[in-house]
């Protein structure tokens, strides 16, 4: 990944309406002339300043739409770059994190670019406080990842027309962002899969957070993968999660003490098979002499859990890498083929499952 | 943590060499005088840039230094500030990072500024490329995570006088320049007497890395609690680790290879910590029953591990909040009563320790 080309501050050229650089150009001036405003009101529009009055705005904006218009291209004239990437995450409380940090980290810092780190916390407050901030740093772009961001900053943030790629989409994503995610539902099969060939009939099932759809691709990887081996999935043995440990134990726990228990479980993060692992553990059992478990993500330390962890990789330091380059070639004025990339997911057999020992239903 | 105050960009008085504000106030122009540069020169100097005779460099940075120069204060007349700190690891690999991202992105948030992060994985031409892209960025300040940076990046540092603060360092730190760190010899002296006070007498230590400082305040610790428990501290025990999961493995299986294993083990971390559960299981044998272990830093996922992991938690969330908020009153023009902090450790019992139930030497 190299640099950014420098960009020439002349340099005001823009889409023409069918996507195409090689149409009519078109500059602020010809916006202005349009729209009927002066060429500082566009530009504040371009801007995303608030002082503009709102018919004005929505008649620019029509028009900068309809034109296709780079407004980053027009950006760099006011100002220099900031040489800036804007990393927003929920929260920053998992080693999940820091995985994707580390991805996105490395190609910027090789661009000369620098990764602003932000959580929001699922509260609009903080969100707004970050747009503030956004828009006082001029940062060449954003990466969101798994964001939920309410409708008002949303808004915004498509006013201030930044280039932006979406990690972990939590559900639609606005038209035209690139999104990074990974096979989801295709990893709850292979997880699945393992599972039915080890011998497992009675497999319980730990889902995330049940509004991202992450969540529910791997659920209905899951259930695809038992209906593949020829096994009715049974709503007794699906508990709702949120990613985190505890969920994991309590839905590990509530699984362990039905009547019939699952021989293994797949919870949907590493982090709730830990939790899980806790759980068998409470209960005198042991993973995996009497029951299998099997995680999502591969995340650093299920290598040294004990017993190591089986679990489906994403490629999280890959997905926040790609998301980097793709804002990279937004900034540069690229357009993006293919905006919905989901890279490929794997399983990695370790020690946390064997052949059923105990009988089931 | 309120915001920053507003800058008055006519501000540039100084300190005066007492580092008193009350006293004689010094202007870039004075300076100019007495060295008989121009303002433009002394201005280079103060924003380090590297167009300035070595000479005439050295006689205006002693003038500045004499005086005691707050060149922040003056960087802010030549352009305005990036509302930035910046943050640099060595590495972005574990889950420890992010519990310090937490902390310095919670205060930085609230304060307007953006956390930029980066590593530099101890390589040169990462650190030097660092060092570049954070001149074009003009951040506020700076947050070092115990790094390692080679003198002409340290000198580079010092000549740009960007506010400074570290955290965790790994060797002597420059003077003035305020260090956080936590009570890490007396971490490790609770966690030995809380295994004397169990019963335990053959204790089993793996370190961190020789040459950071916290690594030998751990391990002092660790000899003074066998001492105050009587106990002749035997280099047979102690291992040489790296943090990571491994090295506290290949450290706990060497331990238990032993011919009279040691009945616990103090790992300095908690990945070290996890290492050694799992040479644990691998012997076949379990934690805490047959050995208890210790951990050090109380990662979130301790309180999750199989069995819970007993641990000497330091404040790293609140540590990284104390390096926002002093690098905050730095760049503010402040100075910093106390430039050496050291966070109280304490330790969290869970489940891991024990007394011993195997007869040791």
């Amino acid at each position: 990944m190299g640099a950014l080309p420098p960009r020439d501050p002349s340099d005001n050229a823009v889409l023409s309406p069918d996507g195409n650089t090689d149409g009519r150009k078109v500059t602020i001036s010809v916006i202005a002339q349009e729209a009927g405003v002066s060429v500082p009101t566009v530009s504040r529009v371009v801007n995303g300043r608030s002082d503009v009055a709102p018919d004005t705005r929505r008649r620019v904006e029509q028009l900068l739409n309809r034109y296709g218009y780079n407004r980053r291209a027009l950006r760099t004239q006011a100002k220099p770059s900031a040489r800036l990437i804007d990393l927003v995450f929920n929260d920053l409380d998992s080693p999940w994190a820091v995985e994707i940090i580390r991805g996105i980290e490395d190609v910027a810092h090789n661009a000369g670019l620098g990764t602003v780190v932000s959580a929001t916390h699922r509260e609009p407050v903080a969100a707004r406080q970050w747009l503030q901030n956004l828009r006082a740093r001029a940062s060449d772009g954003v990466i969101l990842v798994n964001s939920d961001l309410d409708s008002p900053v949303q808004e915004e943030l498509r006013r201030l027309n930044v280039p932006m790629v979406v990690v972990d989409p939590v559900g639609g994503s606005p038209r035209n962002t690139p999104t990074i995610g990974a096979t989801n539902w295709a990893g709850g099969l292979s997880a699945v899969e393992h599972l039915t060939e080890l011998g497992h009939r009675r497999i319980g099932f730990i889902s995330g957070l049940r509004q991202m759809l992450c969540s529910r691709a791997r659920m209905d990887g899951y259930r695809a993968g038992l209906e593949a081996a020829g096994i009715t999935p049974d709503d007794a043995l699906i508990r709702e999660g949120d990613f985190y440990h505890e969920s994991g134990f309590h839905g590990g726990r509530a699984l362990l003490e039905l009547d019939d228990p699952p021989t293994a479980i797949f919870a949907s993060s590493d982090t709730m098979a830990f939790g899980v692992y806790e759980a068998v553990r409470q209960r005198g059992w042991r993973v995996p002499d009497d029951v299998s478990v099997v995680g999502f993500d591969d995340l650093p330390e299920t290598r040294w859990s004990s017993p190591p962890l089986t679990t489906v990789r994403q490629p999280l330091a890959e997905m926040g890498a790609l998301a980097a380059r793709s804002l990279l070639r937004l900034a540069a004025g690229d357009t993006i083929e293919s905006p919905r990339v989901e890279l490929a997911t794997d399983l990695t057999v370790r020690e946390s499952t064997v052949p059923p020992r105990r009988s089931s239903g």
